[in-house]
């Protein structure tokens, strides 16, 4: 008997500034219903979903920043998303920036049956954390979050072992590996990336090609599905890039989307093709050597080996 | 000032049972002296380049077995290799199969002006350790192997900081990070990789995508240049993948193999593009979590969660 999850990844094309949570979760809701009509099981969302990319900007006041952010989930805005979803018999991923007493998180969620039943907030925080104004636009989400507190959990959910990562994270090969040794089959990530990178604009033109290929290596080293949705497209003057796609345990992407706007892609995801990897390249206990990766959990930066006299 | 080192990787058709070191050291020495044409700085060889691929056999009589490794190296056979590097004042890499007193090992050295000058032996031995007879051929690594013991080092040769790896070892994202926390520059890695994978036959198929795909992102994670060169064709009635490929920092291929024979492929890679990489995305220190990564060093093999009552 095979394990067959149909999931829909929900690109999201720009949200502007102006735009209010009741219109986003409005285009949220038109894309669950379509994706029910393909008898999704799951639908996930991109990272930051309510709201434009506001850390493109540098905010002194604090009253403007904190109007980005969540302070309860669902929230008066969110609540129809998690009813529509039970009523569909539908889970899904929703990211969103979290407000957690004084502490602000890039957070994700997983619902299932109108119940958070998985949360995660954003581990590999990038960009910087004071105000640049060299650069075209800001990427302040070292300023405007905290590290991620909760590691990387995996839980038992929509009938497979799901994972959460968000946007950087996804670069970053521990992120898929410590899921891995928790024996996930489906890690769902949005992410938010702008095409130029202002420290390193000679990469802007391998954006796609990066993507692709963190996100395919994950999914093969780890044997399993990989979810990526973007939000995309040029919102509020600064392009970002799509590629949402839906990647297989043998590092095949079985769907994509091919514009920059809300666009919808679907898969079947077979499960038990995670174990056609996770029993024979990838069985870990067989083959992983941990005496022999010390320097990952004891060093942070690279330290390069001595130059001979 | 770019810091250009200009790298040969000589891949290698089948070489036959019966094929004896002199002949072998021959075919070496013919690629090196093309290499030198091209002025290259390193030539790497691939995995276990002085024989036919023996782990694809059961052999009971240890003196059968032993035939297969080296006591010493350079060795008679391999010396005339030594000498004629140190002449043309070109660095190599080289795999061999290695015996070191009662220990034998999967090995690979870097060898600068005739001398040794790093040494790694293969950590992720792939395979199995006893007799399957129902497999179409063995792949006893794992019986004629110890895991290596020598960690993954790091040398300051050739003007770079360069790593080695050995075959499976490519398919751990483990291998690339260990170096790249070493600040690796670039690593070289020889591999004999069968198409058929006898306990997972649906891969097939996907061989050269996986060898890529691991390749290319070890390489852009680590912000390293990968060269990665295969033993392949059809060698004693086994066909291996070929795939040959130096891939730069930035995960894009720059050279590449296209036949299943001895082939040799150049291209001239800039160091200094590695900074590009290691200053900005994957700067380490200022990016790592490694409090999030414990599992990967305390875990070895995958433990799924709870399941819900």
């Amino acid at each position: 008997m095979s394990r067959i999850l149909t999931v829909a990844g929900a690109q999201l094309g720009p949200i502007a500034k102006a735009e209010t949570r009741a219109e986003v979760v409005e285009r949220l809701l038109v894309l669950m219903k379509e994706a029910k009509r393909h008898d999704a099981d799951l639908i996930v969302y991109p990272e930051l979903a309510l709201t434009t990319f506001f850390p493109r900007w540098f905010m002194e006041d604090e009253a403007e920043l904190d109007a980005y952010y969540e302070t309860e989930m669902p929230s008066a805005e969110t609540a129809p998303l998690f009813a529509e979803a039970k009523r569909l018999g539908m889970a899904f991923v929703l990211g969103y920036a979290e407000r957690d007493g004084d502490k602000r998180f890039n957070t994700a969620i997983l619902v299932e049956n109108g119940e958070i039943v998985l949360k995660y907030r954003k581990v590999h925080l990038p960009g910087h954390a004071e105000h640049e104004p060299w650069r075209a636009f800001q990427h302040l989400e070292k300023r405007y979050f905290e590290v991620g507190n909760l590691g990387f959990p995996v839980t038992h959910a929509v009938g497979a072992n799901v994972g959460l990562a968000i946007c950087n994270d996804r670069r970053w090969p521990e992120t898929y590996r410590v899921m891995g040794l928790q024996d996930v089959e489906l890690i769902a990530l949005g992410y938010n990336t702008p095409l130029h990178n202002p420290p390193a604009p000679v990469h802007d033109a391998l954006g796609l090609h990066h993507n692709t290929l963190v996100m395919q290596s994950g999914a093969y080293q780890n044997a399993t599905f990989v979810v990526g949705i973007a939000k995309c497209g040029v919102e509020e003057g600064v392009m970002q890039i799509g590629g949402s796609q839906i990647i297989a345990p043998s590092g095949e992407t079985i769907a994509q989307a091919t514009t920059l706007e809300d666009e919808l892609i679907v898969a079947r995801c077979d499960l038990d093709l995670c174990t056609s990897y996770k029993s024979s390249v990838f069985n870990f206990a067989a083959h992983r050597r941990p005496e022999a990766y010390d320097l990952i959990t004891s060093r942070t930066g690279a330290i390069p080996p001595a130059k001979k006299a």
